[in-house]
């Protein structure tokens, strides 16, 4: 999607990757919202360290890191020897493995690059197979998202203010991203339309990382703190609600996402606002037979106590943030700053799961479906 | 109620008087939970900056600190000319007044102490029945707060989880609280039960002021995230919720209080858990006919997109903040961080309407009564 930089809007995708160098270019997410850098890795064991050190995250975003990463280490490799080969390859899977062990996503993109090769005669040959699956891993990646888009954006009309929550975003997938595709297709589609973006209190992915993605694409939009949505709901100032989904069990059509969303649904459902989930097929899991089985993932309790961000003057708490209009490319440094009473502990649950009866539809690459029409129609998904 | 000062835990209400040094004793809570300090103010000039200055806040403390700083001022007066001192009374009136121009609990309190020093004969007599009546003032809000807190702590069963939202607790009133004042009388009762504190963005007073009352007063608690409540209900983890409220309408049962608390309102409905408000009966409202006439105050986007903090070394972040065991006397000096996006807008409501449908009960000094119950009791409320 664009970005701005030194005032111009150019094209990024999340992960990319420079041929005659032999780099990945990943975007650095972590110094996002203040900074805007891309960074090249030099090797394959440089690009496993950007997926554990999370410059990269988001399940597409690592999922293509890793297969580029795999094409990367596999075209370093200098004879022709196969066997000497076979080994180098497997030493570079294992270590983007080992990256984000608990990840499935890097795991099946580099599956594929492997399947791939196999039909390579050469080592060369081999090579090229390697690059060409990786450059089709994240292509796909991008056109399920363009798919998504392109059924979600159906439900933007002009006016609309839309609900979202967290980053589902492009900065989680190659491109486009799920929750935003739908409206990343709208406006295109010339819809004017208007966002609300959910702080997303503890980690504040929905005011740094979603907030400066619908900024530069110049989409309207305001950001709210958690508490604010359920009193806009009530004065009519909400239409409509789209958020991603970590896992969407494809037996039941429950949906675990970042924590708050379920109160959302909650909310949206006393108020009869349509709430869409929108997910790519991979996220969903047809096994687990109940929400409950969900592992939710307890944080580290300093996420609550506390918040990042960059200093700002004692006295610039009631003046609007110094560089509103400025561009993203200053540097800036982040500092921790505890918010708590130094002396209560805090509970952090990441994540949480919203049943079926509180979601309007599901918005796949495949189409929109209602929840429990997932698993009726498995074959096709 | 309870703080602890290295290493005692001393009694102390938010406000108090000092009558042989003519001084308001005040706790200065901009500085809390980082800080402890109570500053005493020499003139009814200084107590007027205290409270236009925020060191003092919510509509019980300033009440009774407008009665003392009235006190204070008619008690330095230094002749007996009875229409030179009634000059000097309108003064001191008119200056506390200004301090916080929009509230009515100011004026409330020292027309009450007015209307007690007129029988008195001499500037001396006048001088004591003035003291006399801002102390009654200060010690009915205290007594009221029993109250609320005698009625509520029947609702507190051993065991129980309790949610509280944003701070009604003993510093936004002489002592004791509204929405603390069932914990505090359940604690006393040698109920074992478990406080949930709603972080409360943007301003963050659950896990500033109410999470720093607790933890003085040794109440187990944890802070959560305000997206957190709607997962742990449905967990089954919260079994009771009290919020406190800025304005109560008596005719419809509707409350105005802290946004956020009508998000915790739908949840509990949802899931069966009962919600209550605490409130003294002068925040009722006997005028509005309807919650929307309510203004609700659209605060600075600051708040939202930065917060108040205390800054720590970068690499804290995944460690127990370092001072979780230290007492609270210490001094650290708080810094503005910005959170979010640099280009980005935010809206930030500072108040929602909580509709009485989804209300268990309203806990007042008279006893619990449904919210649709204040209006035909409204005689002796």
């Amino acid at each position: 999607m664009l970005v701005n930089v030194r005032g111009a809007a150019r094209h990024y995708r999340t992960v990319a990757f420079d041929s005659s160098r032999n780099q990945v270019l990943l975007i650095e997410q972590r110094l996002l919202p203040h900074e805007f850098k891309v960074i090249p890795t030099r090797d394959f064991a440089e690009t496993a360290e950007a997926i554990r050190d999370m410059i990269v995250r988001g399940a597409g975003a690592i999922g293509a890191t890793a297969a580029y990463g795999l094409a990367q280490g596999v075209r370093a490799f200098k004879s022709n020897s196969l066997s000497k080969f076979s080994h180098h390859v497997e030493k570079v899977y294992r270590t983007l493995k080992a990256a984000r062990p608990t990840a499935v996503d890097p795991v099946n993109a580099m599956d594929e690059v492997l399947r791939a090769m196999k039909p390579g005669k050469t080592v060369e040959e081999r090579q090229a197979l390697a690059l060409a699956e990786a450059e089709e891993f994240a292509n796909e990646d991008v056109q399920h998202c363009r798919e998504i888009g392109r059924h979600g954006a159906k439900l933007i009309r002009n006016g609309m203010n839309v609900l979202t929550h967290c980053n589902a975003g492009w900065l989680a997938f190659v491109d486009i991203g799920s929750a935003t595709a739908p409206m990343y297709a709208a406006q295109a589609q010339g819809k004017k339309f208007h966002v609300l973006c959910d702080e997303t209190r503890p980690r504040c992915q929905g005011a740094t990382l979603t907030a400066w993605e619908l900024a530069q694409q110049k989409i309207d939009h305001h950001i709210i703190s958690d508490n604010a949505a359920g009193h806009l709901m009530q004065r009519g100032k909400i239409d409509l609600v789209i958020v991603g989904s970590d896992r969407t069990l494809g037996r039941t059509g429950e949906v675990a996402n970042k924590i708050g969303t379920y109160t959302k649904a909650v909310l949206a459902k006393r108020h009869k606002i349509p709430f869409y989930v929108a997910i790519p097929l991979s996220t969903i899991d047809w096994n687990l037979k109940s929400g409950f089985d969900i592992p939710i993932e307890e944080r580290h309790e300093s996420e609550v106590l506390g918040a990042w961000g960059t200093v700002e003057t004692p006295n610039s708490k009631l003046q609007t943030p110094k560089s509103r209009r400025s561009h993203v490319t200053h540097h800036a440094s982040r500092s921790y700053i505890r918010i708590a009473n130094p002396s209560s502990p805090a509970i952090n649950p990441g994540f949480d799961v919203t049943p079926p009866d509180l979601i309007t539809g599901i918005i796949t690459p495949a189409g929109i479906l209602k929840p429990n029409d997932l698993w009726p129609n498995r074959h096709r998904l």
